[in-house]
């Protein structure tokens, strides 16, 4: 088969990701969903939408018959719709992890945010995807992408609690606080993805002073009993 | 002549928010720079970028020969150009005159993201021109929008220090509150803009709640003497 070796190493990170797609088996049994969720990963970029994926192109990239496609997938639309949740779930993973590896709240700031900012260099392109699609492309891929935003700020209002209680430093509307945080930084990954990589720490830096302003303002919100309406 | 008079309508908006081109006397003086730009602001809509608009079909809109065209811009992309710098320009002004109407802290953020907010439903597409050019479209397209919200950003810094004055309220740095503001009230925008009108009421009471958050935060960094880093 005649894969070329760069999809083959996203292949292998889209499986790390997903569980391996079920009952995938055919005349070529050794190309499942996820290789062709990985050939549209290797074929999208910072300048290049979803939206714009050929079927087929993507097969080409997947080395298989562009009729082979419809085995996993009913359109390209459908197929970028698997990418976008592909995306957002590696990101959270990332994301969470960095979360939970730091054990106070300031740090979880900083370490989150950079665990953020890192990927906009990574080889995947999972926040670039999610940045672009999020702002362009169809309406279903725009609602995908605000699904996932919703993910990420449900699980970080989950944790924005926790840290509350374990700090004992209560905070007004988490899940607003929550929103707040989610759609600032990827604004401002938005803004970086388009500097060159020299400003990503400054961008960073920013990023967690404002962090710090919504989680301090949300905790003073209880402190002085201040209506947040 | 045969402009159609959606964009005559368009063209005396657009006269209101900058000065009459000078120098635009030609074979039909009538047609001028600014009603290319309204012409190209008639064609943009919620779902057409300006990379999109071709220069025989703005010339078209113009109710001009497309060669005529050149008399006042290189090319499209110029033009694109001088529409997100209008763009920018009337929205700061809207919004500015919204904050500048409102006296107190508490209703300037109000009063701010009502305008903010009321520009979605606007006919004139301001708001949605710098939305969806900041997240498409090409890099010179992108770099425009990015100055227009760094303007936002100025103006509302130096409103901060200036309300944090008169509130005798002081907030740490003013100037990435400002930017944490700017950035979180256009992708709160960005949000709604794909959502049905009745729930822009809500996103606008979240947006509120989530500026006061900033506020309250970086105000609190003073009075506690909290390192922003």
């Amino acid at each position: 088969m005649a894969t070329k070796s760069p999809v083959r190493k996203r292949v292998s990170s889209a499986r790390d990701a997903r569980p391996p797609a079920a009952g995938a088996a055919g005349r070529r049994p050794s190309i499942s969903r996820d290789d062709l969720i990985a050939a549209a990963l290797g074929l999208v970029g910072p300048n290049r939408s979803i939206s714009t994926l050929s079927l087929r192109e993507i097969a080409r990239e997947a080395a298989i018959a562009p009729n082979s496609f419809y085995r996993h997938f009913r359109d390209t639309d459908e197929l970028a719709i698997a990418l976008i949740d592909l995306a957002g779930r590696a990101l959270r993973k990332i994301i969470g992890e960095a979360r939970h590896r730091a054990s106070v709240d300031r740090s979880v700031i900083r370490s989150s945010v950079e665990a953020f900012m890192e990927q906009l260099g990574a080889e995947e392109k999972f926040l670039h995807i999610l940045l672009r699609e999020g702002n362009t492309g169809s309406e279903a891929f725009k609602r995908a992408v605000e699904r996932e935003l919703r993910f990420f700020e449900d699980e970080l209002c989950v944790d924005l609690i926790r840290l509350a209680k374990v700090n004992n430093a209560p905070i007004a509307e988490p899940a607003l606080a929550a929103k707040a945080i989610t759609r600032l930084v990827f604004a401002m990954g938005a803004a970086a993805i388009d500097l060159p990589r020299e400003h990503h720490a400054a961008i960073l830096e920013q990023t967690v002073v404002m962090l710090r302003m919504i989680v301090a303002g949300a905790q003073r919100m209880v402190a002085e009993n201040i209506q947040p309406g």
